[in-house]
């Protein structure tokens, strides 16, 4: 019989344990590529405690008489969630950055206690902190040969079987063979003789093939060795290779079972091997220490090249959100119509807008669990709806929603705040219509922003909050992100958010074929919530007189904004004029894919202002 | 007979230098204290070499046959001048950033060289960079007992043997006794002993004195170790201590001869001891090692407290701008006369600005040399008027003046653009006011940004560029720099820049009592500069709905702007109403201070828009 409660899980977790002896272990959500969606088979966390959200730990102490025994870190996002899904019998609450894992084990771990870890599954940087924080206990930290979870893991699913496939040059714009080039040119620049890309997208991007191992991002499980001499080295699981893939390859790239990755990095020895401590982990490093390469640290090479879309992947993402604003605007007439009815729930309306993607016909899957939040449930950024959680969407109030495709040309994501109408037509509340305003003018300072070379996205941030912070309120999250081309919809190295929130990509400086999200919000807890976000597209600006160079936004999502939620007269005739342009390119876009009611409702939500 | 000329003192240098067996010195501007500005004595560069600039290096090797046998490094702001002033014979001239001298000494030193430098003159870090970079080529960097170039300066002056005074608690607000009770809680939370303060102004202002040996700073030379129990060490030569001062300084204030400074690190001898590598010269932390002190990289314990100015000094830093907003303002009623003739030159409009200034009764000094700059000397940002290079006004130009002055209860620091009026009344070009617009428009962002707690200098400065950038132009200097209380006009650790420019200080956030100047800037080589600069206070600000703590900006400086410069088409209502706010303001301070010709000036200068 499975083990089906959680209790009986962790009982078989601190057996496994004990048997090995160990005085506890560190569960984190990972896999081997530190990849941000991991697949089923890597899903331990969520087997073993219930926590269904997508970033957390937890720390078991073997001795299940220690009180406590084991914790659960989770961030802000997911202080309730917790509760909710973790039994609090077994499992201490604890919130990071606040105190980590490590730190914990500081305090509670048993005087020298050995503490196992999965080095598959962590960064160098967390062994370094975690074995000091263990050792001022006189403990140590020790990498497992196995994972003992999956030991005691009866029906862990096996890693995804799916084919790899092609992503064909009309579609990649640039040829494996030149990203290769260009990887190996970098690698003598560098005095290096090869590098381990580990970054499933990075390993997508420069084979320009794609999989569908892991939800929400269509990559192929694997790893790449790349060399000075432009060749590489695949390993990828055998049944994931078609012919097809086999001839795109071509000699250059050679393909082996995934198995003998780590026989591929001991013939690394001797080499001078570049290898990325934002996306290697530990074991990584570990295994080419003990094969005698010389382990240099440098950025994954892929990622820089990988922001930058050529010209063919900038008309793909156009070509892509042209279609899937079509969608969103069909999802957002068809509520317009069903929602005040009082009989629209978060579940049926995320439902719908899926069904509407599909209908589109090249929808390959979403690019993340669509963010469906009704009143108070939008007041909550990272909100994920469940059939326990879906409220219905009350007539006269705000519903969020935040979704996007994966198209074979481009990946969308794209946030809408809506009124929900009455049958009266109760109009919104002033405080409502001041924060969405505010919100709005930090949407289009940002998509109007012209700034010089070399400026970041840490700089840029501002603009997106001002308009805020005059009303002595801000939101908790960053204003962009960047996205890939039918790739990972979080994507770096940019970034637009506050330096000083410590988020990576901060620092680095925008340049032209960068796609990024465009997302400022405002939350009012328990009550509702805000976001408008569209995708631009960094591009060379030309200006009479201009000094330098200067670059500006192409916005590439187009679908009508709330009009019901706007205070027009807290905008400028500048923010009125980008309005009402912006609404005459969405009409021209989106009008010939419409017909009927439908049109009608796109024609009165593009009028002008 | 002295040696009057470069290439004899340069001679005279290398004599030295083989005498000790050296094959090259390091010459920076620098002192014993790091300082910006130095005394007549440390200006052992200038006596060398001509240059007359504030910051630069020299590097001299021994051997006068080598080619290049000694170089000049400036920075941007030096680049015309250096040529002018350092003869190209002697030395090569080389770029900062762009190269530095250790860089140059790794290329140019012979192979195995000894090269000296003065400890108390660089930082640690700098002579770790240099040391390794001679390394390099198998040589090495030694520390000199004494200053070569002192034994060859025969005129060099004496250290300056002004009077130490007191800077009464009715201006200083809080007492030194509160201070050294704060610094010595501060070294008990950091678990250590004492702590070594070396920047002049931090001891001024925790010992609530002033000086007068360094020019536009009122400071004087010293050292304090201050300590746990709340006790101090001043090592002060004696001559500038007065009974007075003495008397101030109490019992717990322990006065010692300069010269025993170094004798007082040797009595730290096993103490943990706090030492500030951004202000304490390689020579310090040498001698504390030597001395077996255990001596631990800390902040001085003196900088942010002294950027966090009490009330007291708030409210001495608005009379002092009450009374120097009036000097200025008859400075520009007095060059709306006179400049249209075509008689005021750079020079003579700057010596007329320090007269009025003078006339005030309370000016200790100026704050800095006054920036006074016509035409294209006005696109210089940092220019300093000289008899050789003073312009005269034209008539239909742009005149740049920055300046500011030391007063008991505030320093100050203004910069004003005006249109210099032709008889017939011509108009600036279109150019002229729209870049005079733009920059008018980010210093009104900055004046009237509202912000989070956290928020730091460096997230703001794109709110002060953002309308030039949209024109496609910018400037290459910082937007705002801290300001001490009848302290250093540049003081940290606050500032409002680029981020990625490198500049100290744009990561620390802004907190109420700091000032900081708000001086965006615009300069076209060649033709014409733009600078419109204000003090203003950081104040906590109350609104109606704010979530958390939110922080505005309190403007201090009182003097017209040029409304000739204004297009008011590019100006939006709200910036418009600040401007008329503004010059409300400065009319009500200004208006009661003049008289006369000059009233009615003011009068029309204050108009509403």
């Amino acid at each position: 019989m499975l083990m089906n409660t959680h209790e009986a899980r962790l009982d078989a977790l601190r057996k496994e344990l004990k048997s090995r002896g160990l005085d506890g272990f560190v569960i984190p959500i990972s896999d081997e590529h530190m990849s941000e969606y991991v697949g089923g088979y890597a899903q331990r966390l969520a087997w073993l405690t219930g926590f269904g959200g997508s970033a957390g730990t937890a720390v078991v102490l073997t001795d299940a008489a220690l009180s406590p025994a084991a914790a659960m870190f989770v961030d802000g996002r997911y202080t309730l969630q917790v509760r909710d899904q973790v039994d609090g019998r077994f499992y201490a609450y604890e919130s990071v950055p606040q105190t980590s894992a490590a730190e914990w084990l500081k305090q509670h771990a048993p005087q020298g206690a050995v503490i196992g870890y999965d080095a598959w599954l962590h960064g160098s940087k967390w062994v370094e902190a975690a074995d000091a924080a263990i050792a001022a206990k006189g403990g140590k930290l020790i990498a497992v040969e196995t994972n003992p979870i999956d030991t005691v893991w009866e029906d862990q699913p096996l890693p995804s079987p799916a084919l790899a496939f092609v992503q064909p040059d009309a579609l990649a714009g640039v040829s494996s063979e030149a990203k290769r080039a260009a990887v190996s040119e970098w690698l003598a620049e560098q005095g290096l003789d090869a590098t381990v890309v580990t970054a499933l997208d990075s390993i997508a991007w420069l084979l320009n093939i794609r999989g569908a191992d892991v939800d929400r991002t269509p990559v192929a499980l694997s790893y790449v060795i790349a060399r000075k001499d432009g060749t590489a080295e695949l390993f990828i699981a055998e049944e994931k290779v078609t012919p097809e893939l086999r001839q795109h390859l071509g000699n250059a790239v050679k393909i082996a079972s995934r198995d003998h990755f780590v026989a591929g990095l001991d013939a690394l020895a001797g080499l001078r091997v570049g290898l990325d401590p934002q996306s290697a982990v530990a074991a990584i490093f570990e295994r080419l220490h003990q094969s005698g390469a010389i382990v240099v640290e440098a950025n994954d090479p892929c990622v820089l090249p990988k922001a930058i879309k050529n010209a063919v992947e900038q008309q793909g993402h156009r070509d892509a959100q042209h279609r899937d604003g079509a969608a969103v605007s069909r999802f957002l007439h068809w509520l317009s119509v069903e929602a005040p009815k009082g009989t629209v729930t978060e579940m049926s309306a995320s439902d719908r807008l899926h069904a509407l993607r599909e209908a589109c016909g090249d929808l390959r899957d979403l690019s993340f669990d669509t963010i469906s939040g009704a009143g108070p449930n939008a007041a909550i950024p990272h909100y994920r709806v469940s059939d326990e959680s879906s409220l219905t969407l009350a007539p006269g109030s705000i519903y969020l929603v935040d979704s996007g495709g994966q198209y074979p040309d481009g990946t969308t994501d794209i946030t809408r705040t809506v009124w929900v109408d009455t049958p009266t037509g109760a109009e919104p509340t002033a405080e409502m219509k001041d924060r969405f305003t505010r919100v709005l003018k930090g949407h289009i300072a940002i998509a109007t922003a012209v700034f010089p070379k070399g400026t970041t996205g840490g700089q840029l941030d501002v603009l997106a909050r001002h308009a805020l912070w005059s009303a002595g309120i801000d939101y908790a999250h960053g204003t962009g992100h960047g996205v890939g081309s039918f790739l990972a919809v979080h994507e770096g190295p940019q970034r637009i958010a506050k330096p000083a929130g410590g988020q990576a990509g901060t620092m680095q400086d925008l340049r032209p074929g960068m796609i990024i999200s465009n997302e400022p919000g405002y939350y009012k807890s328990g009550e509702f919530g805000i976001r408008i976000e569209n995708l631009v597209l960094v591009e060379q600006r030309d200006i009479a007189g201009m000094e330098g160079e200067y670059y500006g936004f192409e916005t590439l999502t187009f679908v009508p904004i709330e009009r019901r939620l706007v205070d027009t007269a807290l905008l400028t005739p500048a923010e009125i004029a980008w309005w009402n342009d912006y609404h005459a390119q969405v009409h021209a876009i989106i009008a010939p894919q419409l017909e009927g009611e439908a049109l009608a409702w796109l024609d009165a939500q593009c009028a002008a202002l």
